[in-house]
């Protein structure tokens, strides 16, 4: 399967981007007084090209896989919690699966890796690479043809989907581990600083699991391109959402990253295209460790502090009402003018 | 007319408490991993007693007045923009008016003591106390009976509102004065500590209001006690705010506490029955100087963090749909056992 990186221009409309600065700044409050959802306004309307940004259809794409490193001890569940999970997803008792029915976002799984058949239904699609990566403590976790084919899956399923907001979650037990080591090799930091406890490690275990990433650094020592650091670390659904972040960008639908692993998902994206950052908007800082580092190497403010560290999209669904909230104030809110306020 | 103050007891219930963190334990995800939402969960649990809570006919009320001390010149806007921006709450074109169609809240404001004779009209209160509070510089800012009525006004229509959630803003040019010398005098804090730029002085004239705010504090050193001071530095928007929380609290409804104003009304209820901060939710930390200082002596943790800093009960409207969701995830999320998951 081929995959052809879109085209994802760095747009800049300076008529516009005054144009909605007035318009903001002529609304009935103090100019500024509306903080980062000012900016957040701006930012949607400069990517949907409009100063009355009204967001539809938002779907939440939820990609999950398995990933053979974890036969090595890195999470604290088995892997058998991706596929138990993805059940859950889809009976409706995740958390993911409240936050979306709360706030009306359209929600699919696709099962891009993981070690399980599950039986067609609504709501799951079938993209599975291979049953699992492979142990990237021995080999690269995909090979460069199967790293192609996720990408293209991501980008087929984005295209297949309504609406102009995708909002990314994910669920696969290891995954943690390759969102790390993708960010200590491109943005080349030290491992131990970009590694937490995931799903619940206690202190010595987060020791050995950086010393066991340590060691598939090393062992992946020539991949620092941003797909072959993909290809060698992992996961089908990292690379699953790089594709879909690319395509999403390039039809300039805003994107809700969610936590440390969309996150991942994000920086490779932005590594072979940097203008997909314009359309991101990076839901919360994850209590997972390395995230703030991440977030603070893509020059991304997050809205939320909660805390999370759950994933599955849990942290976007929760970012949502904000992003509504800033295009209701733009379109709905009145002048100092309109109203006769002094 | 006479107020008094409603009991509100300290309520403990650990065997509640250990029945909502086991089932907070038990949903399928790692124990702790929605971060702050679980402690919200628990909060609200504990509030309506109840391991199922469910937030009814949430009410935003938007308490609204003038303050004689405005004619001093303690903010960057005139007195009349309060009564032009109920006008603006009443026509649907503020940003509270348009968070709270959004998130479904009922919307009333209440004129505490404008400076105007408003139209009646459905979704606004008239309980003027008077037409503004006296200069505080001059005399206090209100009488023991003026106090006691807005208190008693406060109490009344938070007992004519249907519902289990109050959400708290506010109306008054010149009230972050009011809310500065309320938070100097009734935590002990020097204040310029307290004293920010309100709707947008510049630093010249941050001073100069700090001056004026010192006056003020010197000329009223005798009004100590909570009551007293309230009456001083007003305004009668934030005292029928401190009746409204009282009631509420005594009902165990759930309040949700918006930003620097809103707070100080909240500062002087907790310091008559601390237990009212069992009910309230904290929503944001505001952009207003004062506003951090204030919530680190109610030992309170807000929700957002957005730079917020235009009142009306917008940060409020803002966090509501977090409190729906730590409901909804008590209520309907699956648990381990049921999910079958590992």
């Amino acid at each position: 399967m081929h995959f052809q990186i879109p085209a994802v221009p760095h747009t800049t409309d300076p008529a516009l981007q005054q144009q909605l600065q007035t318009l903001l700044d002529q609304k009935t409050k103090p100019v500024g007084s509306l903080g980062r959802l000012e900016a957040l306004a701006l930012q949607i309307g400069l990517a949907q090209g409009t100063t009355a940004p009204r967001l539809v259809q938002p779907q939440m794409l939820v990609c999950a896989a398995d990933h053979g490193l974890a036969e090595r001890g890195v999470s604290a569940y088995p892997s058998d919690v991706t596929w138990q999970m993805v059940e859950n997803f889809l009976a409706g008792g995740a958390a993911v699966s409240v936050l979306a029915r709360q706030h009306g976002l359209a929600l699919t799984v696709v099962d891009c890796g993981v070690r399980h058949d599950f039986a067609p239904r609504p709501g799951l699609l079938v993209r599975k690479v291979a049953p699992g990566t492979q142990d990237a403590s021995v080999a690269p976790a995909m090979t460069a043809a199967q790293c192609a084919q996720a990408l293209a899956h991501g980008q087929a399923v984005v295209q297949s989907l309504p609406g102009n907001a995708l909002l990314l979650g994910e669920m696969g037990i290891g995954n943690t581990s390759a969102a790390s080591m993708l960010l200590s090799r491109l943005a080349g930091l030290a491992v131990a600083d970009c590694t937490g406890a995931g799903t619940g490690l206690d202190a010595g275990a987060v020791q050995r699991k950086i010393g066991i990433l340590r060691e598939v650094l090393d062992r992946h020592a020539e991949a620092r391109d941003p797909l072959a650091a993909l290809a060698a670390f992992g996961g089908f659904e990292i690379a699953t959402m790089v594709g879909a972040v690319l395509q999403a960008a390039s039809e300039r639908r805003v994107i809700v990253v969610d936590g440390f692993i969309a996150s991942s998902a994000v920086l490779v994206a932005a590594a072979l295209q940097p203008a997909v950052l314009q359309r991101c908007v990076f839901a919360h800082r994850s209590g997972e460790r390395g995230h703030a580092l991440m977030l603070a190497h893509l020059r991304a403010e997050p809205l939320l502090d909660l805390g999370l560290r759950l994933g599955e999209g849990s942290g976007a669904a929760m970012a949502w009402p904000l992003l509504v909230s800033a295009c209701a104030i733009l379109r709905e809110m009145a002048s100092f003018e309109a109203a006769g306020v002094s």
